[in-house]
């Protein structure tokens, strides 16, 4: 029976799932869980997962949700994974759990709070909140420089100083790239200052082509009608947020 | 050369490695990190742990910080640690990882929220904030009902149907016993109402006696001196906050 994931591209860390499978040569289906249509609130969904959040897998009878446990799993899983994604090194492992451990309340919790309060908010039905903008680039930031200067300490292009990347590059830059939906102005001011970052944001893109840019291709078209949304003003606003409200899963 | 566990008792996740190395018999030397003297802000520490936060642990040559990677570490290194800790059942495994992923951003998020802004702050030098402690609570108790209702479904008294403890229970019971500090009646406001969860604590702390208690004494001794500051009123906590300000370090 063939894997299924449970997936909205909206989310990053569904995203960083599919892109794993694809560039892996894993077999499987996905299975779209559309937030904005509140499709992870069905009874359905929450046979899948009682959490009811993207992604989640299912691989045969067994059930699986969080998305670095997904990962974990589906290296140890497909004999096809290539080691360097989640190393049988156990000190080199250790590490990246390390990585990813720290990735929950540091960039992810500071990336949503950001992108929800500064950008996405309108569109999921919830006003902007400046305040709580400010604490989650507070938290974003700080994020960025601890990965500059600690989990990109080293020769390697990737974390960890490795030559390849592994699954915590992966979960981490699907991370950022979130802020692609937010106006090139304050993007340009948070990420601008790290240009070690900005460069290893650039080879683990380069590393997973064509898979990363296909998979990221719906940030850019919600990108697209936030731009004209700003241009058109409050009214159209409304019905866009009627229209296409998005939600979130943080 | 015996491993070194940096933690400070106070801390949750400090608490949940070192009875960790205790129930499983690994020789370690613990090296506490007192918090309140801010010697986690030291270069010294630094050097162990760029974050700045406890646990960490330095084996032989090799570092690494964030309690759950480490418990993982040590299950994989130490041979005498039992496989219900960390199974190498890889669907068990993957669960484990799930819990442990899950925790970061709903439990730990909540319990530290609700406990710093209803009870903390002042030993810490802030105010109480009781809008945050508020929103701390719902996360807190909605982790709760998640634990009931989730985690602990199936015939075992530990998470996941097991008939064993695993490092999942050890991290998450932990987490909820900071709630000791608070008031009685605040605390069975909130854990009151699951029953099931508080049966599953009681399980887990039958399990790791002597070292669950002896590891939590340090909070009952807090306790003690957070009610006699409460009958004492403003002025002495003045002086407590000065004599022992605790630091957080989530």
């Amino acid at each position: 029976m063939t894997l299924k994931v449970y997936a909205d591209r909206m989310s990053q860390p569904s995203r960083a799932v599919i892109i794993f499978c694809k560039l892996n040569g894993i077999d499987f289906e996905e299975v779209k869980i559309d937030i904005s249509k509140r499709q992870h609130l069905t009874p359905e969904f929450e046979e899948i997962n009682p959490m009811k959040k993207v992604p989640a897998i299912v691989d045969g009878r067994f059930k699986l949700f969080e998305s670095h446990a997904i990962m974990i799993y589906l290296a140890y899983v497909f004999p096809g994974v290539a080691d360097h994604w989640y190393p049988a090194d156990l000190s080199k492992r250790a590490k990246i759990h390390s990585v990813l451990d720290w990735h929950h309340s540091n960039l992810r919790h500071g990336a949503a709070k950001y992108v929800l309060n500064s950008t996405l908010g309108p569109a999921l039905g919830r006003p902007l909140n400046p305040k709580a903008a400010a604490e989650g680039e507070k938290i974003l930031s700080a994020s960025l420089a601890k990965i500059e200067s600690v989990w990109l300490k080293g020769n390697g292009r990737f974390l960890l100083g490795s030559l390849q990347p592994s699954i915590a590059d992966l979960s981490l830059v699907c991370e950022i790239m979130q802020l692609e939906v937010v106006n090139e102005k304050d993007r340009d001011r948070i990420l601008g200052p790290h240009k070690r970052v900005l460069k290893w944001i650039d080879d683990t893109k380069n590393a997973t082509r064509p898979h990363f840019d296909e998979v990221h291709s719906i940030l850019f078209k919600v990108k697209e009608k936030l731009k004209r949304l700003q241009s058109r003003g409050a009214k159209d606003e409304t019905q866009f947020t009627k229209k296409t409200a998005l939600q979130s899963k943080m």
